[in-house]
């Protein structure tokens, strides 16, 4: 019983999903659903983002927090529209949560979509919110071992960006290890080491992004 | 209805809570229940302390992970009696997953219990496992802006460790600001700044440790 209300919950919420992708396949937006433990550097990977790509391409951001909206003011402060989802206890954004949020968005005015879950490696995987790309940032001080204590998260990721390398002469972290794991559980992936500290690697990620969205 | 649901959950969780707390009472185990973000050092904290009192009390350890055993397996090496718990894709433990790993725990040899809860800093904070303290792991890479975003974990700990205080040099983290913030949201809670990497600061936790098995 319990498990069937679980998969009813699933299933109402992917058919949102779709209706989500739908709304914003026709406003031309292509949505990056952002996820990671706390702190591993989400707001941060947006702000490095709009860094690099402002003037180029026009940025959106949902932000999603259990509660206050910190996220939102920092991002808000670089002059691009703001969404603040607060779930109120929830431990995951949903595709409800986000549909709300598109219709505060000026989608019209937004070509890239980023979407900031609230900090955790497990729920969110199992949410599918409309997102076109999941990006999971893992950063070096959480440790090599991710992988295996979070498998479904690296599973279900387009992306992995590995943040924090500045730390690395700090840390024990094996990196060729760290992304032998990731590639064990996703042959797929696509993986960016980079530091929003310091900028290192920031480039690679905005030109996949361009990418990803000329191809649209 | 999807909150009286909830409630239900969370009461039938209370009353079984209860049970384990008499249980470990009646065995005369002291039982921590160890809760931090994935990577912030629940394993390295369980670790430093089995070395600085091997000897002097007996420790075990219930270790909840979402899947994989890797952290029964390392601290099963230092000689501890670990029960694994895989909670197959929740996100955090309950009072029956816990009752089932006691009923595998050999209590007349143990004194000290840890509990190392899922890595999550949202659901745990809602779920009594029968544990006599709570404990939050809070490591500095993760921010200082912590206590904002997750107040309920923050509000229920009797202790937090500042973990991974060995990095502050390299990092933008205020230590004042992150105090103040905590004994905003709570004013009775220990804080203990400590680097499992370098051994600093671990030796005042033990002591409140012990301070805490001689008041029983």
């Amino acid at each position: 019983m319990e498990i069937k209300v679980l998969k009813d919950i699933l299933d109402a919420n992917k058919q949102i999903a779709a209706r989500n992708r739908q709304w914003l396949d026709s406003e031309g937006v292509l949505a990056v659903n952002l996820m990671s433990s706390p702190g591993a550097g989400k707001t941060s990977l947006i702000l490095a983002t709009i860094k690099q790509l402002k003037g180029k391409i026009k940025i959106g951001v949902i932000e999603g927090d259990v509660s206050s909206s910190l996220d939102a003011e920092t991002v808000g402060k670089e002059g691009v529209p703001v969404v603040q989802i607060n779930t109120g206890g929830e431990c995951h954004l949903d595709a409800n949560m986000v549909s709300n949020a598109l219709s505060n968005m000026p989608l019209p005015d937004v070509e890239l979509l980023f979407i900031e879950n609230v900090g955790n490696l497990i729920c969110p995987a199992s949410f599918a919110l409309g997102e076109h790309k999941k990006v999971l940032i893992s950063s070096l001080p959480e440790g090599d071992d991710k992988p295996f204590k979070y498998p479904l998260m690296f599973d279900i990721a387009d992306v992995v960006v590995i943040n924090k390398i500045d730390l690395l002469p700090y840390l024990k972290f094996d990196t060729d290890a760290f992304s032998r794991a990731i590639k064990g559980i996703n042959k797929k992936v696509k993986i960016f080491p980079i530091s929003c500290a310091t900028g290192q690697g920031v480039q690679e990620w905005t030109s996949w992004l361009l990418n990803q969205m000329s191809r649209r």
